[in-house]
């Protein structure tokens, strides 16, 4: 398995155009930049081990008990560490996903069994995703919004599909780290569920929304204290940095920024399908997404690959071809600012022209 | 396995004068401070998955192939890592030492062999040590100078110790974490040796010399770059924050710190030593250490221990009851500033007379 993930700016020139990550396009917010800069002055203690004033922050937000959470340095953190307390024989994965559920199941030689999301079917999880839900599978892992397809599958369905889980006893990882993205949100979360049901574990990350990936916190959510307990058991205390916990806090008290934010994707990316859609003809098409990305497929021009023409032109998008299911035609890009969306719109447009 | 550790300040009055942490009195440097104050500007940035920079400087620092370097979240993060991918079988510990080696190879159900220190022994490891290395033995996890007793294996033993570790093909891994704070640092010191043997891995911490717990950073040397690459296949991409990062390379320049940081603790351990010397015949006795802390027993009085003692009189120090071999009887203190530990020491006095 390859690991490759966006945001490596690192191998890169510093000038260059970054639609390869996921985060925020309005960026950080003054509140939670100042937070961080604020605990700085704590650097020399310990973290809380305990994260109270966290839980009880992000607790308040979601509207669960603060006694259901789990905090973890990034969300990737927590499924790692949840594998490895769990260690399941068996995991349901979507194909193509974000790839860390798979390397982490590999840790504990899990055998792993995927549900093919097919490209005519625009990526879609169906309704046949309940008969893959067998006894014998100890966990599954769903992204929604998918990453990297931006696909979200419905209230209804997800509903059902953890109706089979507890009969199943198969333990349903949702990992919404994209979904305050859509504007479908509040529908499709499942955290009020998590409340309820103990065989559901939602993920969520503070890196996309607040954009602090530099930071890593994430967190999850599920009324199984046993989990949580076994959870602790199988990693380092002290997860989570006194800057990240300074910085979540603050982070939880900013309401409108996730409404603003869904204006904002909403309109630039209604902005950035229609041009894509303009060069249909040339071969590229894109998938309708949920989340602050958007998933196409595009042809080489000339023998060269739309990845290596960007960079040309000093703009990184993502490279899907490591995610199993997809080939190298297929990309992602990040919603960015309004004239970056422009810049990337106008490079394609010239790229195919 | 009860998981007790120092520093957890969060349950305490704010007031409280700690004593149970093993981070520098010196406390930070103002360039490590302004590293980190300066790094939040790139919060917004995921980190270097490969630490490139942070790499380089630790290499530099320790005179090693940043090739044969491993960052984590602390050097607790790195236990668990390695304990994850290399999966001993059988592994061998000290006892009393560091709680969360034995709480790593719990997670991988390794069967445990305690290779017990004495009291009557001053906690010292002693040659038989090199009989309990047998071809059995997959893991052997030292702390040298140990926490919490402050104890040093001399360098002549330590590679008896490697030696008979390569003859059975044992992974040693020597938790270097507090060796800078002694006088016999340059002589004890086994990093040199991990660029020559193949099975030899030194753990280093961040978080004591240089006083950013809050920050978590720690890093591995081993010239077995497989052991690396498996290591970071079974743990989660971004283990390390930029702001930590960032930190880690303004300490790994600050050359005279350590050397300073050494004269002061070798000063103040021997004033709290001598103070603690007039309390002999009140039952209090404490083990020499080549740490920046010290373990002493010490009576109840009146029924009451210590640590409750103490507490009342606002100050916090480490209980021991929960480390394996030792009884509810001993106690860790840290050096601090020469203020606190004369707080500490006439307390003491009034609690004993």
């Amino acid at each position: 398995m390859q690991r490759i993930h966006g945001g490596d700016i690192y191998s890169f020139d510093k000038d260059v155009l970054d639609f390869s990550i996921n985060t925020n396009p309005l960026g950080i917010r003054h509140e939670i930049r100042a937070a961080a800069i604020s605990a700085i002055s704590d650097m020399d203690k310990y973290p809380d081990r305990k994260q109270g004033k966290l839980k009880a922050a992000i607790a308040e937000m979601e509207n669960v008990n603060p006694e259901h959470i789990i905090c973890g340095n990034g969300a990737s953190e927590i499924i790692f560490a949840l594998v490895s307390a769990l260690r399941p024989k068996k995991a349901l994965l979507l194909s193509p996903s974000f790839t860390e559920y798979e390397i982490a199941v590999d840790t504990v030689e899990t055998e792993k069994v995927f549900y093919l999301l097919r490209e005519e079917k625009d990526f879609e999880v169906g309704e046949d995703i309940l008969d893959r839900i067998t006894p014998d599978i100890d966990m599954f892992f769903l992204c929604n919004p998918n990453n990297p397809t931006g696909r979200m599958i419905e209230k209804d369905l997800m509903k059902r599909i953890l109706d089979k889980c507890c009969e199943n006893d198969t333990c349903l990882i949702i990992d919404e780290s994209f979904i305050e993205f859509s504007p479908k949100y509040k529908e499709c979360t499942m955290v009020a569920e998590a409340e309820k049901y103990d065989n559901l574990i939602i993920l969520k990350s503070f890196t996309k929304m607040y954009s602090f990936p530099g930071l890593r916190l994430g967190y999850g959510i599920t009324k199984d204290t046993d989990v949580i307990e076994r959870l602790e058991k199988v990693r380092p205390p002290w997860a989570v940095s006194n800057i990240a916990e300074s910085a979540g806090i603050a982070a939880c008290g900013l309401t409108k920024h996730p409404v603003n934010t869904r204006t904002f994707i909403k309109r630039e990316k209604k902005k950035i399908c229609l041009k894509l859609s303009y060069l249909e003809e040339k071969g590229l098409r894109y998938i309708e997404s949920e989340a602050d990305f958007i998933l196409f497929t595009a042809p080489d021009v000339d023998g060269k690959n739309l990845y290596d023409l960007l960079l040309e032109k000093k703009i990184l998008i993502r490279r899907c071809g490591d995610f199993r299911g997809l080939n190298g035609s297929w990309y992602r890009v990040s919603i960015n600012d309004e004239k970056s969306n422009e810049k990337l719109t106008r490079a394609l447009k010239e790229i195919y022209s």
